[in-house]
Formats: structure tokens, sequence, C-alpha cells
């Protein structure tokens, strides 16, 4: 079975592949809003079909979430297993987008064609890829390039709720020689990577109470507690004039980057200036005695997501509010206890509020530690030439800022390895309005995923 | 012209003055809301058909904004003007409203009867008092005890935007010897008082901007500026740990309370335990070096009223959004200058924040001085006792938290003195949802001032 047709099916058959990639983008599968649930199983459905059409043996699992999509097929050379997701962020502000985000659309920009929607990228554009790969080799050699399971999650993008249950119950049926992930991006603009190391997460939204109702700040401003005082405090609190969170035992196991990979990210040379000028910034604002890379990809860090108080709407009301909100969230990095950080910052917060506040702690979805993978496995080193070969530059191990959890749970509760492949850009706005993924991406990426196969069969 | 028939009439017709007052307090008249234009109107019609059945030259005159109330009745003894505002504060959040505030209802509570709705004692109870007052002394003597001028506002609750112009384009006709003004509340629940200083008001709505677009926190967290972190490092250092604004100039025209003031507010015994207590707080939060009564009367204020950005639906967003808002006011006292407190705090902040960052400032609504009366006018004096005499405690001379910046207005635009005499009481909730007046407040109100009539005239 030889790779040069397979190459050549996916160049002929890339307008069907849009055409594809654009039905399933129609769907607005938003997992965390429940007015989303029929349009999750409706893009569950229409993958399940897909897979079937590529012989698959394929369904959709219910889970109390968003429904599972588990396939099998092939046969012989290793068994791998390939994870994305279908589910896509909100789309608010609607206001910001340039089309409907449901609507995808295909444009003509200065860097090259790009396709236009929620979801282009992060993660329907990403997870076809590979689907379109094993179409390419089915249609040229009839079968596909090896003993393949495809898992393909829809609550991704609200803190997968099922996916630790699911993988629990049906471990036997999950368990492969190694996962391949497709939900990350390449290095710079053309550059292949494989992540190496990606962030974990967790959060807290809570709650300052100070006074019982809202006070007049004529009668009360002055003598009164104002809640929105105490939040901004603390918040200011969070981080030292170098940058540091100042939330004890918040760094206890966060590890220094080893000498092998700061030396290969020191070759990387990434661009700061660049990266913070496309989105109108120039300067780091992490740890003072932090490289930019490193403040991404391997330290942790303490974020303001939402913040909220008192009178918001036009004009003016002269009142110190009951109540302040915020929202907090942790990237984690090494082997960091999301639990452990929670409990950390509840205890460093409510030993810093005035005796007459109180903190009121909502519910939380439970967090994600980081993940870090051994590239003692040789099909690391496969794969890093099979991408060289495609993108015609040397493909690189780098870190992930990122939260993909599925990585670590791969190890943790199925005892796999995973490789992280993915061929998103820095400006492809993911999480954002006007969310788009480059057809060479896509083009590419598909006949990335040929090769990768192919090195690993 | 005796007075003691007129308290008796005042007795003797209290039920269809409440009906009145009800009837006032059926009509929306929020002033803030452009939605509620026309109720505001009302309001004015409504007081002038009243005024005109009392005997009062009455009209409603025209403003850019919402209409003012000029009549003028009686002849003889000294020429007062009668101050009051029809207008009222928005009513959000309503789910808190026991009932629908524009639907007043008498209540039988611990404390006695109240009257509760929107307005009920912030301001329409408090003006009606006056007008009821003179409804009885023309019952029962078939005129007005002196020449009389009644001015009420409909812009109170936004600012007042029309009032200097309108003061000034009618200066001849609003002129008179001493203005009465019922906008404040009794020293303690029945010690009555006279409000002889007022904090002013200035105020400040901002965005501080910092990327051009949110950004994703896997991708940018611990890198990219957070401009909620930029925000509640300014807010925080807006205080110093002692209470003090760190405004550069801020206390530069603020005057020391004079001994006789100081011992006089001494003799007082302000409880703050119990003032914060009933609002569910026990620590004064303001200058460590003050007095609770300074800190709530003659020390100025810097408090924020608003404050929001990012992400605050339900679930979360791991977003550092491109903005974070704030609105913030100040309370002024002695000399302080609201344009200079405005320009002081914007150089301050724009000083703080990162080079990357910048500020966008809102219009404002022109601020207001503090105002300060001069007790040596025996009007004062006569008042005083007219108080003591109807409530059977002493009468006192208090400050203000608040703003009532027409009081200063008399002064500065008309040259003339204003007394400051109010019926309400702290747990009004002014401001606030389920507001409501005493009916011990109304009744003895409308009492107090038949006596200050017959005490000035």
């Amino acid at each position: 079975m030889s790779l040069d047709p397979v190459l050549a099916e996916i160049d002929a058959t890339l307008p069907q592949a849009l055409d594809r990639l654009m039905d399933l983008l129609r769907i607005p599968s938003i997992s965390t809003d429940p007015a989303y649930k029929p349009d999750c199983a409706r893009a569950a459905d229409w993958l399940v079909a897909d897979l079937l059409a590529l012989g698959f043996d394929a369904s959709a699992r219910p889970t109390p979430g968003h429904p599972m999509v588990v396939a099998h097929g092939g046969t012989g050379g290793p068994h791998l297993l390939f994870y994305g997701h279908y589910d896509v962020q909100p789309v608010d502000p609607l206001s910001l987008w340039h089309h409907d985000p449901f609507d995808p659309q295909i444009e003509d920009t200065p860097k090259g064609r790009v396709l236009r929607a929620r979801g282009a990228s992060d993660d329907k554009g990403q997870l076809m890829t590979f689907l379109e790969a094993c179409r390419a080799w089915k249609t040229i050699h009839g079968t596909l390039p090896c003993k393949l399971t495809i898992f393909l999650e829809g609550e991704e993008e609200s803190g997968s709720p099922s996916l630790i249950p699911f993988m629990t119950e049906n471990r036997a049926e999950l368990t492969a020689g190694l996962a391949l992930i497709c939900d990350t991006g390449l290095y710079a603009d053309s550059v292949p990577a494989i992540s190496t190391q990606l962030r974990g997460l967790c959060k807290a939204e809570f709650t300052i109470h100070a006074a019982t109702r809202d006070l007049h700040s004529g009668a009360y401003g002055g003598l009164a507690r104002n809640p929105l005082h105490v939040m901004a405090q603390l918040l200011a609190d969070l981080h030292d004039a170098e940058g540091r969170v100042m939330v004890p035992g918040f760094y206890d196991d966060v590890a220094e980057l080893p000498d092998t990979l700061r030396q290969q990210w020191q070759g990387l040379a990434f661009d700061h200036a660049t990266y913070l000028g496309d989105v109108g910034l120039s300067l780091p604002a992490g740890e003072s005695d932090r490289t930019p890379l490193e403040m991404l990809w391997s330290r942790p860090t303490a974020e303001v997501n939402g913040l909220w108080g008192g009178y918001n709407g036009a004009g003016f009301k002269t009142v110190l509010p009951a109540e302040a909100h915020a929202k907090v969230s942790f990237r984690l990095v090494s082997r960091q206890d999301p639990a452990k950080i929670l409990t950390a910052f509840r205890a460093w917060a409510e030993a810093r509020i005035p005796a007459d506040c109180r903190i009121e702690w909502h519910d939380e979805i439970g967090g994600s530690p980081a993940s870090v993978m051994s590239i003692e496995n040789p099909a690391f080193e496969q794969a890093r030439k099979a991408l060289t070969e495609e993108w015609g530059r040397p493909a690189v191990f780098v870190g992930e800022g990122g939260s993909i959890p599925i990585a670590g749970y791969f190890k943790s509760v199925l005892g796999m390895d995973a490789m992280l492949i993915g061929f998103a850009k820095d400006d492809d706005q993911i999480h954002s309005p006007n969310e788009k993924y480059d057809i060479d991406s896509f083009h590419k990426g598909i006949r990335s995923w040929a090769r990768v196969l192919d090195s690993l069969r």
C-alpha cells in the first residue's frame, strides 16, 4: 500500500472534502448551552453516518450530556485511536461576527484562502482532516491503513463531564496502542508541531457579600464596606508586582523546565512582539523573570475571566452594592493538583476579606491537571519525520498554553500515550468572533495524517 | 391666625392627605430612563393641579429635560421658597420588591405603619408634607401663612441638568428671603434635625482597553495583559490601608471640622454599631483615624458604584477580555471642586495603567460641590424651636452624607440661604427595593411645617 496515490487522491478531492466540512459546520453544536442539545445530537449523528460510509462500525453512544461517537475499523498494524470533539464554543457577542457563525463561507484573504465559521478550526475542521485521510486511503487501497478506533466527544468546550465515566466504563473498547489527538496548532505559520506538554485548568466562581442590601452612597459612603473595593483588593493581591501568583503553595508542584526543552524552545525564536502585536498589545504581562514562551507553555497562571457588581446601566446609580462577583481560572503545569489549588485559593481569599463580609463559592466544573507526554515512544520521532516531509520544514516538539484534558485522561484512565498533532494557526480566532481555518491547514492537514498513518502502520 | 386649629385640621384630614400622596406615587416618574418621560410630565401636571386647587398661581415650565413646577401664593411676612423633587430613582432589581413599586400600600410593621412605594420617602412623601401644611392653613385661615414660592424639580435623581440654567433664567422670579428644602431625614428615629452641611458629588465612568479582541486564556494567559487585572489594581490602589484616597491633591481643599460642630456631633452619640448592624455590617470601613460621623458627614469619599468586564453568564468562558469598565463617584466636602477632583483622578489613573492599555473616559453629568450653611441666620434657631415643640425632643443641627446640590445652588445662583428640614428615616430604603415612608413621618412632618411656617411668618 503506497502513499503517493493517497496524497494524489487527497489533492483531487479537496472540494468535496470542504463541502463535507461545511455541512458539519452548519450544525450549531454549542455544548455549553442546553438550547443546542438537539444540535449536538445532530452533529454526532452526522459523524456516525460519515464513519459508516467509510466502512467503520460506528455509533453515537448516549451519556448524561451529549453523545460520544465511537467507531472501529481496519485490521493489522498498530492499533491507533483518534480523538477530536464536535462541539463548539458559544458565539457571543454575535454582533462582532461578519456573517452568521453557522453559515460557513470561504474567503480570500491576503494570507490565503480561509473557511470562516464557529468550529472551523476548533475542532470540526481539525477532526475532519483525519477522517478525510482515512477516506482517501480507503478509496485508493480499499481498506484502512491499520486498526483504527475513532472517538469523538461533544462536551470538550463545557468541561467534558461525561468523559472520564465513559472512558472508565468502556476501557477495554477504547484502549489502543497510541492515541492521536487533533486539537492543537502549527508552530508559527507553517512549521508543523507535536505538542508534548499542555497546561491544566481549574476554575472558581464566587460572590463577596457585604451589606444585606444595596446602600445609598450618600447615606453610607465612607463608613460602610463596599464589596467592589473588597473584590478589587482581593484580585489585585492575587499577583505581586513581578507577576507571581500569591496564593500560598501555588508553585509547590511546579517543576522547572528541563534544560533540553529549554534549549529547544530557545531555538524556536518565539517572537512575542508579533504575537502580542497581532492583538494590539506590546508588553509581556506575566512573571517578569520568565521568557514569553515559558509564560505560555510551562508556567501556571491565575486569570480573572469575569468581574461584575453594582450598577452597569446607562447613567449613574450612586450605590454601594450588596455583592461583588468574579470568575477566576488557573492554568496549571507539571504536577499541580486542581483540587489542591482551588482549596488553597479559597483559603487565601477567605483569610483576606473583612470580618463583616463573606464569600459564597459557586459550584465548579471539575478541573484538569497538566499533561506531559513521554517522547521516548518512537512513534513521536516517526510522526515528526512524516510531518517534516509534508511541510518541508523540520517539525518541532512544543508546549501548549491551553488545556486538552483528554491527553492526560488517556494516560491516567486508559494507560496509553497520546500524540497531539494539529494544524490550527494563532490567528484562527478560536473562542472569538469570526473563527476561521486556513484551507491550507485543512488540505495539508489531511495529507499530514496520511503520511503519519503511513509512518506508524 | 393661630396655629392650633391648623394642627387639628391636619390631624383630622390625614386619611385624605395619604390618599393624595398615593395618587402621586402611582405615577412612575423615573427621571433617569427616557422611557418614563411622559410619566415625569404627568407627575408635574398632577402637582400643578394640586397647587392650583390650593390657590397658588402654578404652572409646569418646560426644560430640555423634565418640567419644573413653579407656583406663587400668599402675601405678607417673609418670602419663603420651598423646594422638593417629584422624580424618583429606578426600581431595579424589580424582583426584590415585595409588590409593584408604583402600587403604594400601607403596611403595619413592628415599628409602626408605613407607606411603601418608590418615592414614598424620596421625595414625594417629603414634598407633600409641605403642600399639606399649606392646605390645612388655607382651610382654616382662608389664606397662606405668608408669601410662598413653590419650586419642584423633576431631574434630581438624574443630576439636575436643567436646574442651573432654569434658575439663572428665572432669577428674579425664584429669589426669596430663604429657601426651605425637604429632602433630608430625622436624626435617629424621632429627633428632628436641620442639616447644615451636605457633601457634594462628582462621577467618572471609564473603560480600560487592552487587546483589540477577547483572547483565549489558554493561548494568551500569563503573557497577555488582562484589563480586569489592571482595573482591579487601579481600584485597589484608590485607597491606602488606612482608607485614605490616594489621588494626589484630593484632600487639599478639605477643611477640618470646627471645634464647635465637633463637640455638638460628639453629643449626638451616634451609634455606628446599630447603623451598620441594621444593614448586616459591623466594621467601619473608612478612614481609620476618623469618627464614624465624620466619615459620613465631613469627609470625602471615593466609591466604586459599578464594575464589569469579561464573561458573567452561566458556566465559564476562559477569556481574557479586551475591556474592563467602572463607574466611580466621589463625595465631596468643604471647598473641594468637582472639576478639579475629576481632573486629578483622571491624571492619577492614566499614569498608573500599563503603556499598552488605554483609558476611555465617558461623558459625565456635571458634579456639585459640598454645601455648608450659615446658621447665623435667626431663622435656623426659630425653626429649631418649632421642630423641638412638635417632636418633644430637642432638634439638632447635623451634617448629611448625601448630596443635595440645590442647597448650594440657592446660595451660588440666587444668593439666598437654604434650610434643610426632612422627616425621612435611616431605614426608609431610599434608592433600594421596598422604599417606605413612616406614616408618622408624614403626619408629624405636615405638623412640623405648620409650626415652622408659624415661627417664621
